[in-house]
């Protein structure tokens, strides 16, 4: 018998028909023979809803209240859920975040957990019931006040209460059959892949994968919760996160990696994915005087305006000006703040202008085996080349190689490197509606 | 500077812009230097759909799911009207049941209060802020469990909040006036009632009129707390309930009754209202064999299926067949249960058939000053037979008399029986649109 923690998102119960469909779902999984916890978040648009609703009574909603608005949307999924359930004869029980003990720290709207105690979780398990726990959601220690997680917030709750369960697996239920060697809408022939590593699931999320949150991986990652992401509309095994990807689950197991065997593939694959990345945008500073301190200085005060800054591009200086001109990526949603920032510098530095160009692309290839594996690199921008697509800047990490194009020939490069890399299925994807969030 | 409680319903917080209009009147009580604290029901609808979906998903809810659905529609408008209010100026905090210290029993869907801990509204009115408190819900001391409080909740949160706060005054906002001499749509010449005592208010109440719950005035009565009902769309006063209810409020001071001058008006009314009831049937059992505790196994099976039987009539034994019958009116919505539980007992019994007729109507005179006034009834019966009205039941208390007669010439007693006490104002009544629960 294992114990699993199933995260059914918003997409998966939008109304009574498919809450009731999710709800056999969890029955026929705790029928045979699993403890299951289930996580859930708001059904379909409410949060949107709610967020409208609040923006019509005031610009500006104290962010506390904000919180506990938006945490009435899992209210109401989970109790129709536990109801469900009950209807299917499967005793089951719904709890709010704080009910189930999930503690998080006093930030507003992106709270993060501290700790999970989830005692009366463990209770309603031990009576042989199923535990429904709102998703998104916690409670400050100190005050006793609502907090939302923010972003991929159900995701996370669904990994920190598994890691605080010890559960054998954290269900992740999305409306695609896992993690894609990339995007399937882009690369028809992306495969799924069947097992990744912490790691490189967290390059490819932070490169533009969305199907599991940053946050939700990273959690993982610290608590080894080995994170099963699969399809809530058919019964096929998904994308097994764990911290050694390749050995293989035991057949017959598809929802447990406990007792796993020990043995790893003996070779193990170079790359893991493309990710690509519509959302940043890229600022580049002309004519800067090229003298020490000016870049400390300037990424000093974009840093000091909220904004994180991706990647950076310096250009050689001309000998004859004595001007270089800079260039970083950023959040598409931080230009105008960090554009400002700049701008009240300009006086104070001296360069000539500033350039703000949303028309940026991001492509990223991710793969633990590239660290020894030389030529990953000289293959990626041979790929690129031979599509002819301009490389326009260039970031890389241990086990990721990202660059930048314009954004129109993006697609065009994911599946140029997709198919260099060889990583082309012989079938193509099947690909769900909805977003999957 | 005075302690107030004020509690909108539903219709009073049914969109934004109701939710607007509510706030600056919040704001507005605030600025006039008292402390404020706020109960809200859930907007318009909320209830109805939350309810609606619920029996998508199930035909039979779990009650302990459904006060945790049901609970959700509060926390919208409570954050909501937070947040308005925020936008005011005017800093609010809302509070959930939980946290706002409404401690109830278990029963699910129909919870009794039995203690209010209030520590956090407290804390929030010791800082100079408004507090927002959801009505309706509370939570269970032994098993942190939330519990719905049923009809008249939000009212019955108000008062008993207002009593575990000492606050001067309980303000129940409302789409009325106030409470007035009869139904405004039935007697248009009406009056506003400035002021009446909980006893009255008590049996006004249990005859229908409802613009107070039972349980709030109940709630009231106990401990003291002055209830003001007014209309949530004027600035005029409308009725006090207290203990003394014919003390002049003072001038200046229309929401706060401490310190009330003592002497009273010389000559108190006799009559305050006249209340009226459609929701009751009327079950007649034929041909009862009139023997020692016949009557008593017959209401005892009724008792036992669960059923409030309100009046009992029982004619007098035909000397020639032995034979009797007994007629009770009860709520129209316990008539099957009651049928059925007495059809079982015809064989034990051995009465002839019985008659079930919802076509029924009940009308109440109300007032503390008929225990000193005789007369009272003798000019009641004679407004109705000069009316041409029957009597088919008649049952008092000290401070009301109840008769039952046809549903269709209810009506036309209430007129009747309003002038015969000289009740009628010389204008019309105002009345709102809405449903005022």
């Amino acid at each position: 018998m294992a114990l699993v923690v199933q995260k059914y998102g918003g997409s998966s119960v939008s109304d009574a028909e498919s809450i009731k469909r999710v709800a056999k779902r969890i029955a026929e999984a705790k029928r045979a023979g699993n403890d299951v916890v289930v996580v859930v978040s708001a059904m379909g648009d409410t949060t949107d809803e709610l967020i409208d609703l609040a923006q019509q009574v005031t610009p500006l909603p104290p962010q506390r209240e904000m919180d506990i608005l938006l945490t009435a949307g899992e209210r109401i999924s989970m109790s129709l859920l536990a109801m469900a359930i009950t209807n299917l004869g499967v005793k089951a029980k719904s709890f709010t975040g704080q009910q189930a003990g999930v503690i998080t720290d006093a930030v507003h709207g992106k709270a993060r957990i501290v700790d999970v105690v989830p005692t009366r979780v463990r209770e309603t398990l031990d009576k042989g019931q199923v535990a429904i726990v709102a998703g998104f959601q916690g409670v400050t220690q100190s005050t006793n006040d609502v907090t939302t997680l923010g972003r991929g917030g159900s995701d996370t709750t669904a990994v920190a209460l598994a890691a605080g369960l010890g559960a054998d697996v954290c269900e992740i239920y999305t409306d695609v059959d896992g993690v894609f060697t990339a995007d399937p809408r882009i690369v028809p022939s992306a495969r799924k892949i069947d097992s990744i590593t912490y790691e490189e699931m967290l390059e490819m999320a932070a490169s533009g994968a969305k199907v599991l949150a940053l946050r939700c991986v990273e959690y993982g990652r610290r608590y080894g919760v080995p994170i099963h992401v699969r399809s809530s509309f058919s019964g096929t095994e998904g994308t097994f996160v764990r911290a050694d990807a390749y050995t293989a689950p035991r057949p017959g197991s598809p929802t447990s990696t406990a007792d796993l065997p020990e043995e790893t593939v003996m070779e193990d694959p170079i790359i893991s994915g493309v990710a690509h990345d519509r959302s940043e945008a890229k600022i580049t500073v002309v004519g800067v005087p090229d003298v020490p301190g000016t870049a400390a200085r300037i990424f000093e005060v974009v840093a000091g305006s909220g904004v994180n800054i991706d990647m950076i591009v310096q250009n050689v200086s001309a000998a004859r000006t004595g001007l270089t001109d800079i260039s970083f990526s950023l959040p598409e949603g931080d230009g105008p703040a960090a554009m400002s920032a700049l701008s009240a510098l300009q006086a104070e530095i001296g360069f000539d202008s500033l350039q703000f160009d949303d028309q940026i692309g991001k492509l990223s290839l991710v793969g633990a085996g590239m660290k020894s594996h030389p030529g990953v690199s000289a293959k990626l921008f041979g790929a690129l080349r031979d599509a002819g697509i301009n490389i326009e800047m260039i970031s890389t990490s241990e086990i990721r190689i990202s660059v930048v194009t314009r954004e129109d020939s993006l697609d065009e490069a994911v599946r140029a490197v997709h198919t260099a890399f060889e990583l082309d299925a012989d079938g193509e994807a099947v690909v769900y509606a909805g977003t999957g969030r």
